[in-house]
């Protein structure tokens, strides 16, 4: 299932090319599995009250066009591979005129807040992440 | 006494304009209010691993002249009223050419971490403050 | 009028006190600066390819609740002042609780991106700041 | 040559679990990069200014440990790959412990500012690339 999260490009974001700055895309892509999981019935809110973490372990961003201020970018994203110990997400962002901008992947683990070990996701989240 | 401290201008930091974004300034000063206590032998760090956390009120910027990509920045601050309940603290930013080009104010409290409740500051570290 | 323009907490925007950070604020408001322009016919996009920016001269907070992660803000921005050289802003934010967390302003005025000198608003844009 | 940069945490670049947010990494590796550059006698800025700039193709993050706030990295850059029309650098970031931190990877290209196309890139800029 792809989820489709729409983002509008602040100007602060964007550099003196006039283009959104490498930087900002880690941001976007965050807001973006924020929102997938929203739409699974899962607030990551909860999931950290709850003591489970969820840190990066990897990441990386292939940039094909600029994005640039003011643009209403959509963000596909996916859940590519996921355990009971780890979460793989994909993303591809487009802009207005559905040009593919950038390709990227996040690799996610879960990870105890009190301990901070890696943990095994419990059953009740585990269900819709699916 | 006032404290200098110096920060480059990053390139993310710059917006459209090719000026400083207005943004990124409460961490400029932010930045320049550690380094100011650090160097009265107080590690803003120490105080919230302590207990104390430090949170802003209010704060005010004036801006006169840009700052643009690559400046050297040099942050004047100083603490203008202190108490053991609150702390101000006043600041200018130069370029590397002398040229003013912001006056800012931030108004800070002390806050106890565990009940969010306003605390006196403990006299240990009062002592460095003045 | 007063415009409402809301915007849901990043991640990225938290602090270690599980805050938003202040300096995110400046760029909350900037975005609801956009979207009240936005809905007056304006895009600041426009008005800068055609020509004019809108520095922000000053701005000040008054911070009297923190923002959390996930929180879905609403800001209440209005045109508070304006003339054909300058335009004020006023913004409340409120959180979805309804509890106002912040009031800010700014102060702007228009310059010439050609020669970098403050100029007049072109009639055709000041009819819709009203 | 390995190029050493040190970074000091900022609090404003820290999240709700107390580390570094994971998007602030790009800057440190931009800010890195910049200064390699200085070493070699060539400041960004002015290659931009000279028409050219160097857009991100596509970067890639390892995280291994967490940095937290105040600590003061070490961001070992080089040059890895580097010819007239492409130019890729590869980073280490350690904690002031000496712990290893991150690895991180940064293709880049040049491009001329006035058609927005790749270019090759100056004899005179080449040499110092070196």
């Amino acid at each position: 299932m792809v989820y489709e999260h729409f983002i509008r490009v602040r100007y602060a974001e964007c550099d003196r090319m006039g283009f959104v700055h490498h930087s900002n895309y880690a941001m976007y892509l965050e807001e973006a599995r924020t929102e997938i999981l929203r739409s699974k019935g899962i607030t990551y809110k909860e999931m950290e009250d709850d003591g489970i973490i969820m840190p990066v372990r990897s990441m990386s961003f292939q940039f094909i066009k600029a994005a640039r201020y003011d643009d209403l970018l959509r963000i596909n994203v996916e859940i590519v591979g996921e355990t009971n110990v780890r979460c793989d997400f994909k993303y591809e962002i487009y802009n207005q005129d559905n040009v593919l901008l950038t390709h990227a992947t996040t690799e996610m683990f879960f990870v105890n807040k009190q301990n901070m070990r890696p943990m095994r996701l419990p059953e009740k989240y585990l269900e819709s992440f699916d």
